[in-house]
């Protein structure tokens, strides 16, 4: 996944991304909802993905996380990395997503969007550069502007960190010191 | 997954379908039973499933499950769809249909079955339209009308639901308000 | 998985089948160890597995288990399947295997044994038809007779039932009453 | 996995180590980090690997593990595999790895270093020999000097230990007594 992996209308549209907003299940995780007898539920969140937040956060760029569930092991991920940004319960993705752009004082083309169903679409459109991690939905795979080559929760979100770092010259590979 | 995707027999008679009948494990889930230390256990559904059951009753579309285990975790996640057809610990899963047909007012052919085992043929034989997922047993996806792309618990039902929506002209699309 | 895609040789040895011997890690799952938080462990069974052994029971099949490690979630399972013979915590599965043939009054060309890893070949290498799941130590694989399409906990159990019950015709599959 | 199927350069590296070591997300697991709802977490390890550890240890090979996270269950399945060279929370690897190296009197070529992200490659740069699994990040994968066939978590780490038991003669196949 170096830059001349990438086609260049991607890359010009990653290289002006402020703030990447990403959807949870099926982004951040596969999509399965876990479910114990105890009515608690688990998710599982990929280490790649978390170490690529952490390298955005660190070169400037925000990070945000709407979904429609709510759940609290949502919030201890997001706390653990870091992300201020949290948005759940919220099916109305695209109003969340223009407040955010508005409390951020960013335009549509600094924003990318990673979704991988319907109702991630509404914002997706609007967003300067949409995403969709390979195990999206058809029908949003395919009105996606980009697409990983990884599954959500298994490194899709570090694929749009790793671009979006690429193309901004940000992108560090330790060496030997 | 669009309708000129979809053999014309099989979005004919999914174009007849008013009850949509799943099997649970190896078709709402990927067949796996997780055991806990203590007795308990826990079952991963997908998200899309969810969300294309939420589609197809909006579209008046009836859903049941029919399962030969009980499971305290199918049916917190069946009440969180809002599926009131629950049918567990059934073995004898063709009386069960036809019942569950009966009291519903329905004919064979506005059912469809989906399953992915033996203990699913006799009723999936006698529905309108039957349907395996990716992974059912090789005797039950040879005798099934129509197979899906992708596994249980990973989609399977998704492509149930955008099928029957899609064959009656309900699947809806967002696009940029 | 039909008779007429079965090599003659390993239906011959499969309709003299009496026991069905199976190690548990990597062949009734996947192989993966799940560790909690409290010390406690979790794993997944298939229940494909689990109807296949079910069939075999009912075509006066035995069934064992022989597995090096010790595990509550073991015995439950084993327990809701009606499996007997279950030896925990065994590294000398061969010294087993033979006390379990003996106790039976069975010889060696009458059991089939299913394993993963080396510590499998021995009683793998005298029974009379040896098996390995698809993700087997490729040592293991290469030295079994039969290799199922299936990994463990995926179904790979069920191929061996399949291929027993099909090879003394026994195999049922359900037609329309 | 035999000899014969291995490059020349890379047994003649894997016959001079003496310490092998190993991260663990990615490595010995999935690289899923998986949060429950009460805040605890879990971990799967893979039978495989655990096995080979073992084999190593027997055939006098030091293991280490030295991961930038900080979890009870990795405490757990290292007491049970007995490994004692245990590092949890270090960011530094580099720093971790060459202390280790200084506290056991081996040399940079006597060590081999197993890691999948960008955290990893100090170290794996320094190493006599350095290994990613198939499932590491790109950047990581193509400066490896070997690439496991497997995934984290599904018997990389098991590929690990039988190339180094396999350079060194110490690779043992059971055969029929």
């Amino acid at each position: 996944m170096l830059p001349t992996d990438l086609p260049s209308d991607i890359l010009e549209r990653a290289s002006r991304i402020k703030l990447a907003v990403f959807d949870v299940d099926g982004v951040l995780t596969d999509g399965r909802l876990w479910y114990a007898a105890d009515g608690s539920e688990l998710k599982a969140f990929h280490a790649h993905d978390g170490a690529g937040m952490k390298q955005l956060r660190a070169a400037g760029i925000e990070i945000a996380v709407i979904t429609a569930r709510t759940s609290h092991v949502v919030s201890m991920r997001m706390a653990e990395l870091g992300i201020a940004h949290e948005y759940q319960g919220r099916t109305d993705k695209l109003v969340c997503f223009e407040h955010l752009l508005g409390a951020l004082g960013l335009t549509h083309e600094q924003a990318c969007y990673t979704g991988d169903d319907m109702v991630d679409l509404p914002p997706m459109l609007r967003a300067g550069l949409s995403i969709a991690p390979a195990n999206a939905h058809p029908l949003v795979r395919e009105r996606a502007r980009w697409r990983t080559r990884l599954r959500g929760g298994e490194g899709a979100a570090r694929e749009v960190c790793d671009l979006l770092l690429a193309s901004q010259g940000k992108l560090v590979v330790p060496t030997v010191p």
